[in-house]
């Protein structure tokens, strides 16, 4: 048997006692891992330094090198989420329905957890705490694939999380990272009956490999080319608020706006406050003919433009004739995370609502407010852009199947 | 752009105007679809009688060639299902959750269709109406591909149904065939992003090649090797009977009983009357050395035998030395359908239900029940055993995915 089947039958063995384990017992872990953090800040820090060094020597970007270092804040950090995760409602055990069938057999519907999870990311070290964290809460054994970049972290972190688990009293293989290099990780993906769900956090590329090459259930998380449209009865001004806060309030995470679509009909109103306020803003335009014409440093905008994530301060920009335009041209290019409307009309609004299938629909709001955090969710493991199981942010709920409970007194067909 | 490419976009094309129809068209579209199939009974059974000559000539056994056949009661069937179907509530527009947010946000998760659903099937052909009914009523483009034996058959109902749809003012492509050879069944699977989800229906070896082939989300279904479980409290009469009819009611479906776990300590009791009544009800028992010894005409059972779904008069048989040995030998080997216990004990039963991790756990019932009919859906499209998006039967809720609406009143991040 490989390594890495034999990882994913004790990470099994390990979630049936993880299944079975109360809130309690899951909380106390997470207060434990927690505690175990801090106390082991420094290890974890100078295991980190050694990531960092490699990543400086390789002359990985500056900003890249800051998104992998760890100090102690950082790691205190990563505790306080455990412990935020405590104070969390358990998702397994709830009725999601019941009722009594005319024969008298009583069926619920229970939330429980998938059973075995991977995470194959790429991101901060931090995500190995966080994901370990919501994958014990929700009850699932975890398989934890980070960047090799972050070996070193990511490889103290677990170790620490691991033992922690331990003394709380679950199984330490409730967590576990997989080592190994790409061809260990395809078959991570090809452990279907093994491995329950597998959800890939990073960059387009990961995403798409873990989708074309796995047998296992995936969840896709994360690619956002998110759009604000400005309706004909748009309050102007508001609009404006909205799109300079959704295009660079933070536009390297996945619900910045990507694109700006103007009905024509305050087109000109529009543009000529919001072109020069987002070149102040230091926005790179990239717009249709029409948005050329109406401002000073607009570049012309290409179709691989209107389709681009850019996670950059650069914005594709359209006039449209109609609502019914915008929502084309959105079927067309949105990556279906988070498309906005800015408009008085209620009419309006409904039919955009209605007409735009993305994970989350916004009326006069930033697109920025789609995230776990925002929507009151307490934790996120990621936003999920399939339609498959969850769509959207991804908290708790989302991270557990259900089964049928179906209680009977000698019940048979007939 | 081949064949297959542009049934998907006039798929996804016809699924905007269907996601958009209210309950009312969506009705009136099954009662003209069950009108058009009853008024052309004549074409469909003609249709029909070519599939079964075909059959018939290549030698086809004559238990499938009669579960090709149609006859008027059988269109008549097809057409009353359609009918129950326009009775059922609508998922779409469902509020699953919603809240304000502490910004005044109001956030809401709705129920949304998936977009375009295909459905990869075997059966019969009125799976062809019932899949057409139910992806219409929850708001989804369907494309069908049958079995080719049926394809006469399928090409003449699905003919029928669409101009039906027409006729109630939706376009005609929300429903489609899907013609060609294997490699058409292949692009098939492979149009993620015009594909929302693959249902497979049929056997193990049709499920496991979409499993392994599809790049788009797939809903596995159906194989079900469900467990008996007898336990040391059981009432061993009741338990008789639920074993009886769970494994002979209808030996030929996927929740029928296939393996027998009994406690040593009733074992002897137990078997002295299950081991005749099985014989007498036409039942091999395939058993283990215990079972062997307990009876006459048990065969030795093997390590195969254990993992298989029969699908007819066969049973596998074991005695366990505890609920505990029981559950183990289901993890190993149940395909986490349908499980059920005999027990008179709350402790056992509640053990039991935690432990086994199956689509549907049964406390002193038949494991027969686990159907969307029975479970009172109202309409299935079949039993899910994977973990992701929806488990066991599957209802018109199953059919949709959701999303978030977020109505706000210029609400930024800070």
């Amino acid at each position: 048997m490989s390594e890495i089947i034999e990882l994913c039958r004790q990470a099994r063995e390990a979630s049936y006692a993880l299944s079975a384990a109360s809130r309690a017992t899951k909380d106390a872990a997470l207060h434990a891992m927690a505690a175990a953090l801090r106390a082991n800040t420094d290890q974890i820090v100078a295991a980190n330094a050694k990531d960092v060094a490699a990543a400086r020597e390789s002359g990985t970007p500056g900003s890249t090198v800051d998104r992998l270092a760890l100090d102690p804040a950082r790691v205190d950090a990563m505790a306080a989420g455990l412990e935020q995760l405590a104070g969390l409602v358990d998702p397994v055990g709830e009725v999601v329905r019941g009722y009594t069938l005319p024969n008298g057999l009583e069926l619920r519907q229970v939330r429980v957890p998938f059973g075995v999870v991977g995470i194959i990311y790429e991101a901060r070290p931090n995500v190995t705490a966080d994901a370990a964290g919501i994958c014990l809460k929700s009850g699932n054994a975890v398989l934890l694939r980070g960047s090799s970049s972050a070996a070193e972290s990511n490889a103290a972190i677990i170790a620490v999380l691991r033992s922690a688990a331990a003394e709380a009293g679950l199984p330490e293989d409730v967590i576990q990272g997989v080592p190994g290099d790409r061809a260990a990780v395809k078959e991570l993906m090809q452990a279907r009956g093994l491995v329950d769900v597998l959800i890939p956090r990073g960059g387009a590329g990961l995403i798409q490999t873990v989708v074309m090459e796995s047998t296992v259930p995936v969840i896709e998380t994360g690619v956002g080319n998110c759009h604000v449209y400005v309706d004909e009865d748009a309050d102007l001004d508001l609009a404006l608020t909205i799109l300079l806060n959704a295009k660079t309030q933070r536009p390297s995470v996945c619900n910045a706006a990507e694109s700006l679509l103007v009905h024509a009909s305050v087109a000109s109103e529009f543009l000529a406050k919001a072109l020069p306020a987002l070149a102040e803003a230091g926005v790179t335009v990239h717009g249709d003919p029409a948005i050329v014409a109406a401002g000073n440093d607009v570049v012309a905008v290409t179709d691989e433009d209107y389709g681009k994530e850019y996670n950059s301060l650069d914005l594709s920009a359209a006039v449209v004739d109609s609502l019914e335009a915008a929502v084309e041209h959105i079927r067309k290019y949105s990556s279906a995370h988070t498309d906005a409307i800015i408009t008085r009309s209620q009419a309006a609004a409904r039919r955009f609502v209605q007409a735009v299938d993305s994970a989350a629909v916004v009326v006069n709001a930033s697109t920025r407010f789609t995230d776990g955090g925002e929507f009151g969710f307490g934790a996120e493991i990621g936003i999920s852009t399939q339609k498959l199981h969850a769509r959207g942010p991804m908290g708790l709920p989302e991270m557990t199947s259900t089964k049928y409970v179906v209680i009977g007194e000698g019940q048979i067909r007939s």
